[in-house]
């Protein structure tokens, strides 16, 4: 048949930028959605919390999901999951410690009662049309997975965030997990991580920070200040082993990072020798050279555990000329300045700041380098290739690695969002461009970024507002009163505009008793536009003018 | 006379934070001022376009300035000097070229009549109190100067912008520059250049960009794009070596590019044969090999050369697969994302793109790095140290290179914009601290960052607002209808609460009948924060709300 000899993969988010990861998978009319991230916004987006994918397409062609995979719980790849699961309610398949971080975001959102199914490294789970086997990979978080999709004709490889660490925290290689999954199969698609394809070679081993950090746990003469993100398990293990060995009390500082603990503790990923842990409202009993506090905040957020510290902002805990600050973690671009705040801050103190932009032994990357990418695909060998997660620089430079990894040029597909990539017997390609987009996250809900309330606010923000009221007659254009003129964030006195308006208005009305297409709102559009001219002569700019009629 | 003894030096911009380096001169009750620079905003900054240092402290202190000193002309040397010359018209000294583009400044804001002096390099300029003497520095733009200051018992050393170039395009380099006009003199001061304090060693010479390039000349079977800042003459230069040598035709291509190279061939900065500058127009009378377009747009910018090549713009040029675009700068903070859009419209075209990113031969840094900032200490042999144009970690790690090169540490000062700085025979210390600040440009004007005006820009931008109409009688608070409520950037229907703000006003009214303190603006503000407050209910966040009373 065959409208079942066509499986199709279209990338809404995550495929020609960076962030927020969402691919709708439709298999023979049955629609899986992979991941559902968000990304941040730049500059010129006013207002902006945070950047979903738009679901236009979905929306619009009635699209039911059968099921959420979710790869791991990065905000990258689960930011959007209560916001688009009131909108797809299908149950979600992801791992125990993804599924934690999804819990959470539910109950932020009053979702409470929502079907989630855990499930178990190498245990197939089966739809009507398609078999999904999730896998482990190495990644900067607990319970990372790629997944290996089986269809009748297909096996894809999606791989999620991955990278290669040759001595895993999560006991497995990328490489190993990927050999195990793929054996015996021919893989048709390899739909892979392209984050870090710029970058030459591959990045040391999670093991490797704990030597990295041990001078500073060796020499540090105060307390230390660990600042690492709250699900990276792994580094807060590292960091747990360090304390272990350098007699020092661990210190948790930070709502979200407590939370993710307990879930490790729960889920068996950490284990921390009763006494080793200590609650942070004791920290004075113990002398400065056995403390270390282990706390968010690596971006500079305000309110974050470090910012608190560096700002003096907790009555419990002073640092001081003696302590050392480690920051592992890398900068996500677009925070270099709330981070240099921070670090300013603990400099007036005097306290050592290590950021891992200058000591690159305290970090590691969580996504693969050219060379672990090229590995991946030697192992998975696949017939097609699809890189994901990137912008287009990133697919391209991925796309390329592929070819020289022998996988034929033609056989390579690089799709950005809303491309709708077919994959058939005959091969790969991009048959047509679907609706996709941008929502934007403003204060009081969710919008698309061509939305009339985003560009209201942007013209506001940037101009502020005239309002005029003209008082009318009912059912006539008597003006009964000289119009009522305010503004906001406009460098006028309004009230002198009266005057000129109240001239303007019976000019128009005068212009426009002359005319065919007379009518009330094409009225009051006219002086709207007019006022706005002569406002734009005078201010130099096009401020935004609302013309109010109010017939009395 | 004790007054006389002591001079003051005030940072008003550019210490403790990076660009709008501004500092204020005291020399016993004379005021100069060293630079005007502006600086960009970032991501929280709504609507700004760039950032002023506040001269409050000068105007509340109606304070007369004697003279501008003007190291160099990049923007955050000159950016101000339009808006500030307004403010201080004080004659103004500084080199040709800086001239020059000051000159484009104030003919942009209609200022066709000012005092400028354009001095000569060891040449000392007299005033009352003080001697200046611009020396020559290194630096990513012509004409680029150093300042001796001396008073009867001090001698300052201010850098301007400055590295080292062993092989300059300046002719002489730094030190022997230092050299030179510190010969016999013991300098009381140094004030030094801290933006690459952290850089280890020292950058490639100027002249190291010619064999950078010459691979892409020699290898580049089509047209040559390169990219760069356009005040940038000896880079500039460099391209036109390249051409000559290379048998490429140079077309310069954008406004600004084509202003300062017509400066720099006045003032013989520049040398081009005269068959080696073609017109753009005549682009395609030339073939693709014998072609290099010299153009700005390295941050990316809208309407850039660069941006116009990239999104296909020019119809006398279209990019190809076989043509290669060289970014030679640096990229600003903050642009990472323009700069990545540019690429990628060059990665479709199928267009070699290289950035001094990833091609560090390329491109040298105007700024000193660490080698060449302690050379400059250990040449100027200072007795007192204090490091300018930084944020706080580069002035930081300024002053311990500086304690590296045989400077005490209780010679060196470390002061932030405001920190009001005395040199006296007893030392130098900070005294006070002076009113500083930003004011920011926005549409309209130059506005304090704390201005009413601007904090109300930010809550339209982020929240919209409702204004609500009441229509009352005369002398009274007859409500004479129903209240009118239009809103923006608010997603509600604003009609629908013109009942209960009616019922609002009713209460409050009655509420403020039994009250002392009735007044109208009293009842005003009173449902003002009351409706808001129910809005907010609602829609989960505060919006701006305007509650107008007009009286018929």
């Amino acid at each position: 048949m065959e409208i079942n000899s066509k499986i199709q993969i279209i990338p809404l988010g995550g495929c020609g930028e960076v962030g927020m990861n969402m691919t709708l998978l439709n298999v023979y009319g049955q629609y899986f959605l992979i991941d559902c991230g968000t990304t941040f916004p730049d500059q010129n987006q006013i207002g902006v919390k945070v950047i979903y994918p738009s679901v236009k397409y979905l929306e619009e062609n009635d699209i039911k999901i059968e099921a959420w995979l979710i790869t791991h719980g990065h905000e990258d790849h689960i930011g959007g999951i209560a916001h688009f699961y009131k909108k797809f309610p299908a149950p979600i398949f992801t791992t125990a410690f993804t599924a934690k971080l999804i819990e959470y975001k539910m109950m932020d959102s009053g979702i409470d009662n929502y079907p989630l199914t855990i499930w178990n490294y190498f245990e197939p789970t089966l739809f009507s049309n398609i078999k999904v086997t999730p896998f482990p990979v190495n990644h900067s978080i607990a319970d990372a997975s790629g997944l290996l999709i089986e269809t009748s004709l297909f096996r894809i490889i999606h791989t999620g965030d991955f990278r290669i660490d040759e001595h895993p925290p999560e006991k497995i290689t990328t490489i190993e997990s990927l050999k195990r999954v793929c054996e015996g199969k021919n893989i048709s698609l390899l739909m892979s991580d392209s984050t870090n394809s710029f970058a030459p070679n591959t990045d040391r081993s999670e093991r490797d920070i704990f030597d990295g950090m041990t001078k500073y746990f060796e020499n540090t003469k105060g307390a230390l200040i660990v600042a690492t993100f709250s699900s990276h398990i792994w580094r807060v293990n590292t960091v747990i082993e360090l304390c272990k060995k350098h007699n020092r009390k661990i210190f948790f500082f930070g709502k979200s990072l407590e939370r993710n603990i307990s879930f490790s503790l729960k889920l068996n990923l950490t284990n921390i020798p009763e006494d080793l842990f200590q609650n942070f409202e004791n920290i004075n009993a113990f002398p400065r050279n056995e403390i270390c506090i282990l706390c968010t905040g690596t971006q500079g957020e305000a309110f974050s555990g470090l910012h608190r510290i560096a700002y003096n902002n907790i009555p419990s805990f002073k640092a001081t000329y003696e302590d050392t600050v480690i920051v592992s973690a890398r900068v996500i671009p677009g925070n270099e300045r709330p981070i240099d705040s921070v670090e300013t801050q603990f400099l007036k103190i005097g306290t050592t700041f290590i950021h891992s932009k200058l000591d690159k032994e305290i970090h590691a990357s969580g996504h693969g380098y050219s060379e672990d990418l090229k590995k991946c695909i030697s192992t998975v060998k696949p017939k097609y290739f699809m890189p994901i997660h990137g912008s287009y620089k990133l697919l391209k430079r991925h796309l390329e690695l592929a070819t020289e990894t022998n996988v034929p040029i033609e056989n390579c597909i690089l799709a950005e969002n809303g491309d709708a990539v077919t994959l058939s017997e005959d091969g790969i390609e991009i048959k047509e461009t679907v609706l996709n987009g941008r929502d934007y996250s403003l204060q009081g809900g969710i919008f698309p970024a061509n939305s009339r309330l985003y560009k209201d606010r942007v013209d506001l923000g940037l101009c502020g507002f005239v309002c005029a009221h003209f008082n009318l007659r009912k059912n006539t254009f008597d003006l009964l009163e000289i119009p009522y003129v305010t503004s906001v964030g406009v460098n006028i006195d309004a009230t002198s505009y009266q005057q000129s308006l109240k001239k303007l208005f019976e000019r128009i009305l005068f212009d426009q008793a002359t005319r065919a297409n007379f009518g009330v709102e094409h009225f009051r559009n006219e002086i709207r536009i007019q006022f706005r001219h002569q406002l734009e002569k005078i201010i130099g700019y096009k401020t935004v003018v609302l013309i109010n009629f109010q017939f009395l």
